[in-house]
């Protein structure tokens, strides 16, 4: 007779390097974070294995906290199916923590809250080193500008203007904090809410920048919001800034 | 009749992620940081430039401050060929200052000293964003057991038990700094010199790690030191970890 294992599920907090990766979600040929993890765990459980992502952030985004669950058989330590993973995932993805969960909980709809960053490099050339983490823009940024129009996201509102909702589900979501920050020549933002819409970071990103170069006033935002309308806001940034940084329960 | 063009020399200060290059040095067939420089010059030029640098970076090295000098017909400003090269040059390459300088002027032989920095990243699981520019080290590494070690490497000796001089040169060289700090759970590693010879500096650091790290009395750099032999000095350390960061003159 077969030994009879029994199946744990786990939660794990995942970071990766995005840049080489089409996106988190799993697709049928490109290179994702999602099948790289499935990959992973599938050859540890000699059967497939699925995961579960809290967040499914764009081709080139990166995250520190990425959380995950999927269900794995495992005799061994949390420590042990935590080294295990990390040897059989490539160097741009590693697993941070590691905890046994109760089978109902699940990463997207458990969640409360999430938190993303942007980081905005303003030099007048690239930094080789920052590139593929930090979106270069040259020309002078009013950053107390962009602070005071970023107070207008703050709250429950029906973002339309800045995303789009998964199917089915409307664009209402609750924004807790909405604040700009610098570092030497690092302007970085950092954007909490209880879920974001598709591209949400990146296009509130993109038209806080047109503020802060003087090329939208600040008070507009509001209109945009207002309008509901996804014509109205800026190009969305590049993701090599975006960050996803936490995912909270 | 074809208008007269004056030639110009030029200094420039280059930096780059050297994890897709092999090397700096131009090779028939890899890519290199030096062919790259080349080819964004020859491209201004609409004829062939050749590049002088300061030091051959290994494959996988990087620079904040590699020194190179060319010729060059230029009648704009040299704001406006800064930034020209830099429109050329791909984005891990990228020249942070340019100045004209005398046409004797030689990138290496005018060179006082040399400094480079080794980057180790000492924790349990790798860094996702640092793993291009680190070494990791999960081991407990002992900094005041390699600070003291480095001790034996101050002054002007005969370094042939850590790499190998050019072709009629000998191996002696002055070192004027070789210094150990931490920055959280970086532990960094700051090595200045007259001049280095081939992987000096990661045979340095590949075998002070191992007193750090316990597997080498400390006092066994000064017995290395005097044999002389190439075989007496532990292996070098990654590539990944180095960096030029300054040529001096």
């Amino acid at each position: 007779m077969p030994q009879i294992q029994v199946a744990n599920w786990y939660k794990a907090i995942v970071a990766y390097d995005g840049t080489d990766f089409q996106g988190f979600q799993v697709q049928t040929s490109d290179r994702t974070v999602q099948g790289t993890l499935e990959a992973a765990l599938t050859k540890i459980a000699k059967y497939p294995i699925r995961v579960i992502g809290a967040g499914r952030t764009d081709a080139g985004v990166h995250a520190v906290g990425q959380v995950i669950s999927f269900k794995l058989p495992w005799r061994h330590t949390l420590d042990d199916l935590s080294k295990a993973l990390n040897v059989n995932l490539p160097p741009e993805v590693v697993i941070a923590q590691l905890t046994k969960v109760a089978g109902n909980f699940h990463p997207r709809f458990d969640a409360l809250s999430r938190q993303y960053r942007y980081t905005v490099l303003n030099q007048p050339v690239r930094d080789v080193f920052k590139r593929r983490y930090a979106t270069l823009v040259s020309g002078p940024i009013d950053v107390a500008l962009m602070q005071q129009a970023s107070l207008y996201l703050l709250g429950r509102h029906d973002f339309t203007s800045f995303g789009r909702p998964p199917q089915g589900d409307n664009a209402v979501r609750m924004v807790t904090q909405a604040s700009w920050s610098t570092n030497g020549t690092e302007i970085i933002f950092e954007i909490t809410a209880n879920a974001f819409l598709y591209r949400m970071v990146r296009n509130i990103v993109g038209t806080l920048l047109q503020v802060g170069l003087r090329q939208l006033e600040g008070d507009k935002i509001k209109n945009i919001l207002l309008a509901k309308d996804r014509s109205q806001a800026g190009v969305p940034a590049s993701p090599n800034g975006l960050c996803l940084m936490s995912v909270n329960y």
